[in-house]
């Protein structure tokens, strides 16, 4: 994929200049420098020869193959050359040049119509706005960044050309070495499921480090991070967490899942990711590309002091990994060949006078424990210790077989450990709680790797009958659907609704509980009517008839006062379900990326301990039930203080039902059914009450 | 304070040895190269000179005086030279020499002697078992690291000397100056409350950065940090903070409360910065060291580029801190002075192509407007960048009068500019991020420098009712305070307790519950029994008389048949409390800092959210208000979802009021009261059940 850009045989500079400080001089100069193999053909109307190589006046005056064509020319220029480039036969573009999108209204019309002339050629565009492209195993750089850091394994995809230039200095000045450097700047074309699906394939690239601001098409962007995840790591650092979500929601769920809860979501089902920091993108960029995934959790600490193994033992049990037990052969060869005053437990401290025998035996015996998944090793500069001679000889122990991370921690006396160490293919990190952070991030993306294969429950339903109802709230110009609608379509999709009907009279209304038999709830039921219960709608636990009659009429004469514009359409009277813990599922659609579930359990637990998960739909029954597991409160649903648990199949059961719903329905836009009442075990849960948003209908 | 140690004028090394690589040679050669200017005196039995300095056999043949004697000695001579030292009028020791408290139970007897040779000759030891001590103002290298750092503002204190090896590295390596190097090893004589209270009085040391394992003296601790932060900083590494607690505790707060919790309560009380990682530590060292504090936690952001902007931004965001709104002034400065595509608002974004002087007035309008309390300036090596030129015109423009912080972000191309900040004083990281996290630390150590002065109410009590209660159980052996003295206590210190009494005869109770009027509460009393509803021990809201006998004649005949060997007292009858929040208060007393009390929602919020706050005794008004606002569940307090809040003053009074009785009765040891019901503002909290565990009486 994106052969003719990644890995072009020829490549046109439009625009390049023979002014050392220009743009276009610098991409060619970068190009010539970085020894491009094929020909290189720079475009500029009044030079003859730029670096010694011989120019073009027009580029359709070369005769040769163009595979790919830079264009650096001053913005009003650029589809002039976009259209000879296309006339040249090029067949992928970049357009490095800004003052499109990012400069307004104007430059957002340009920048349409320059994507739309590729467009129509079939020619890919990356950018405008970018920093460029380099191959590194292709000795390509074609971009203005003077910095070519070595070839190597990690594939940069980012949203900002200028972040990229502080990772290529970081890269240079390292000697980390890098596969692809991807600017996308504004996207009018290529974005990132293109150059992720492209990297996917691309077999120089170990891993993908991406910085992103924003994803443009969610669905794809899932699919592809996905399948590409199941072959090599991709970690991404998501900014714009904290902006203001801003989008009015009249649901729970609505009002709880912001932009960034979804990027969460799609993170984790497409496996992807997500650094904290900065530091911790490229932290984990160098560990993913240098070693092996961890097969588990456990990890063995050496050291050459006490402190040190202290920091890094605690870094891994807050983050969830073990300090793992070693095995008694292990500790009998450890302490055999080292000092009385050693620690032969994990971390094991060689001591400070240990030699680069002893240190390298440590990491050997780690290495070969059947109890250990990973290996951190740490080193501090006291005065018998020899950073470089330890660091070579650890890296003659090392057999790759298991992910082994270090940290020498100092500056200058360790400075020489450090280099033999990158160059050997070991990621080292100044402080210990930051090789632990890395580790993390592998076994985690090891366990996504072997999570069970997602299997999504099709339950057997009635589509026509909701089909029916959303129709005719459409038809009526209906955006909201009250309870009694609302119940009316889980029915369909066999949520277990307790028995009622709607009253339009007090008598009618006592018709129906005594049908029902007493205790019956009553609610207000109205199109109009969103929150029932604020206005006094809704009366519960009513046990004979004249409260049932005075429930009712007290309702629609106060709510009718209340809010006479609405449609009371009457009350709904309801056998009371049994008792029960109150939990909430919810739905709310999120722009980029679908149908995101909510859970969590009822009243103040949403409300005031805003004690949810969510979890992109559709949903298998293993992320239905780790949506359950994912909240704090979730010992109160197993069972605690006593009590017995719920039934938690229940709950899961009808978070999956709640999936095919809203993936069977795009219509609806938000849900909630608030609460759903869960029994003990082997108990169906009832829905007490639910509500949906639709769209297509204009708001009233 | 400890002025032979820090500043001697004179000083010993017993064991200097003529043999490089040998710790003996090291001190005396780091005491020679440093520099240090009075007289240095090496004891060798059998060299002349050593390093061209005179040697002596014995110490006491030494006829100048000794301020400070290093002990390099084997082991087992430590003693003897001690001795000698101290023969020779030595007014301070440093033993280097290790194989003490660290390899057993021998050492550490060796250990309690020489620290009893000291303490009987009124001389201060600092070791054994540590790396040395520098003061770098003082040119004074006792230590055998062989690398001196550059004098400067940061103070180390670190109970693992390896650790320092890593610091004195970083600092050497990046040029950062420090003022002392304490390695305290295994605090024999000397720790960090003796050293904190001496770097407290020490004009050179601007910040105190200390790595702990573990703390002596609680008490003292707490009252010499929070006297030395109160002038200068102190950022602290805790580390052991996940080691499992395992004290077995029978109270709700003991078994909260771990050992972590204590040094965190501690820490805040003492106004302590607690550094979360060790790269935490040194960046707010150097944060501390080189800048101003701000006076509020308004942040301004200047970037050459608009993605490390966003990574402050959400950085800022996320920790607590305030990405300020420009003055216009400042905006109209700015927009007159920089191209239109620049951002203005904040981040103020100069753009990849600007030049030092635009750069250099950004900082300078953030440093000038009125809404600013600190900067961040970020740059990215781009093609235009000149970050060396950029960081000096920066340092012309900064004027002490706001922290300024720095990330240039890169390795090679940013390298200079880095050493241009570096040397003018302004601290720079790698990230974003760890710049926001340094000036957070700085933020909130300035509102605790601020903060009102902490006055301790005392309220007026009985406590002579408390002594006879207490003496009752020490008396009869009991180590449980059962419901009835507890709440007997808890009436001494002007807690409302529901009216009561014990009945011990089914009618007696009717008699009881007829007086107190329906409906009253039902609890078993005896000493044997702590968890009463566990065993059917509690009945509430029982409304007539025959309830009142059932329940009487059920609860001691089936609790005696449980638990045939429990000394069943009666039953307490008890007016049933009005309704109201269910909130717990507790305390449990850590064996370093002290009662440590907890709040927390009853129920479920402790339980299984494990919602609850901590503080120290004793408190003040505003830290026991603290404690109920610190809690994931204020807002039920304050009231939610459309119900009235409670009286939060009375649970903040009855926290107070715990925190004297605990202080003024140290034997008690634990302290529950769970449930404290709470009503609306203006009701009084009433204590429905409670128990406390004394000390000084043996377990049954």
């Amino acid at each position: 994929m994106l052969e003719s850009l990644l890995y072009p045989e020829s490549i046109a500079v439009i625009g390049a200049s023979r002014t050392p400080g220009k743009v276009g001089y610098a991409v060619l100069n970068g190009l010539i420098e970085g020894g491009f193999e094929g020909p290189i053909i720079p475009v500029n109307p009044s030079a003859k020869k730029i670096l010694n190589t011989r120019c073009y006046k027009d580029i359709r005056d070369y005769d040769g193959e163009v595979d790919l064509t830079v264009v650096v020319v001053p913005t009003r220029l650029v589809k002039e050359a976009i259209v000879g480039a296309i006339e040249a036969g090029t067949k992928a573009i970049i357009v490095i040049t800004a003052g499109f999108k990012e400069t307004g209204k104007e430059g957002a019309e340009l920048e349409k119509e320059i994507a739309a002339v590729c467009r129509n050629a079939g020619v890919r565009m990356m950018g405008p706005n970018v920093l460029g492209l380099m191959n590194l195993h292709h000795k390509m750089n074609a971009s203005f960044s003077h910095v070519t850091p070595e070839a190597g394994g990690i594939s940069i995809i980012s949203q900002s050309g200028a972040l990229i230039t502080s990772i290529l200095d970081w890269a240079y000045g390292n000697h980390f070495g890098l596969a692809k450097m991807i600017s996308m700047g504004n996207k009018a074309d290529l974005n990132e499921v293109d150059f992720i699906r492209a990297l996917g394939e691309d077999d120089d690239t170990k891993v993908i480090v991406s910085y992103l601001e924003s994803i443009d098409e969610g669905n794809l962007f899932i699919r592809a991070a996905e399948s590409v995840a199941s072959k090599k790591p991709i970690v991404v650092l998501k900014v714009g967490t904290t902006e203001a979500g801003g989008r009015a929601a009249s649901s729970h769920t609505g009002s709880l899942a912001g932009a960034d809860v979804a990027y969460g979501a799609a993170f984790k089902r497409a496996g992807v990711i997500r650094a904290e920091t900065f530091e911790h993108l490229l932290d984990c960029g160098i560990a993913f590309a240098m070693q092996p995934l961890p097969e588990g959790n456990r990890v063995a600490v050496i050291t050459n002091a006490g402190g040190p193994g202290i920091i890094a033992a605690d870094a891994i049990e807050e983050c969830g990994l073990v300090v793992t037990k070693l095995t008694d052969e292990s500790i009998n060869e450890l302490e055999s060949n080292l000092p009385e005053a050693a620690s032969t437990a994990n971390p094991i401290d060689v001591l400070g006078d240990a030699g680069p025998e002893e240190y390298a035996m440590a990491v050997r015996i780690a290495q070969a424990d059947a109890n250990v998944d990973g290996i951190i090793f740490l080193l501090t500069p006291q005065a018998m210790t020899k950073p470089k001679e330890m660091a070579e000889a650890v890296t003659q122990v090392i057999d790759g077989s298991k992910p082994v991370l270090a940290s020498f921690m100092g500056v200058k006396e360790v400075g020489p450990g450090r280099e033999i160490l990158t160059s050997a293919g070991i990621p080292q990190y100044f402080s210990p709680e930051r090789a632990v952070a890395a580790l993390k991030a592998m076994v985690d993306y090891h366990a996504w790797r072997n999570r069970p294969p997602r299997i999504v429950t099709r339950f057997p339903v009635n589509r026509r009958r909701v089909e029916r109802v959303l129709h005719r709230h459409v038809k009526l110009g209906y955006r909201e659907i009250g309870e009694v609608s609302a119940k009316e379509i889980l029915r369909a999709y066999d949520f277990n609704i307790p028995e009622g009907h709607v009253a339009t009279s007090a008598d009618e209304a006592v018709d129906i509980a005594e049908r029902l038999g007493y205790p019956v709830a009553m609610k207000i039921t109205s199109p109009d009517i969103i929150h029932k219960s604020d206005l006094g709608g809704v009366r519960i636990n009513l046990s004979g008839p004249s409260d049932v009659m005075d429930a009712f009429d007290l309702m629609m004469l106060r709510i009718g006062r209340k809010v006479p514009e609405a449609d009371l359409q009457g009350v709904l009277v309801e056998k009371m379900a049994d008792r029960g813990l109150e939990v909430i599922l919810g739905m709310s659609r999120d722009p980029q990326f679908g149908p995101m579930l909510m859970f969590g359990l009822g009243g103040i637990f949403v409300e005031v301990m805003k004690d949810v998960t969510f979890h992109l739909a559709p949903l298998t029954a293993e992320e239905a039930m780790q949506m359950l597991v994912g909240t704090r409160s979730y010992a109160l649903l197993k069972g605690a203080r006593g009590q017995s648990g719920v039934d938690m199949a229940s709950i899961a059961a009808g978070l999956q039902r709640i999936s095919q719903l809203v993936t069977d329905f795009p219509e609806i836009i938000e849900l909630d059914i608030n609460p759903l009442i869960v029994g003990k075990l082997g108990t169906e849960a009832v829905v007490a009450d639910a509500r949906m948003t639709i769209s297509g209908v204009d708001e009233k």
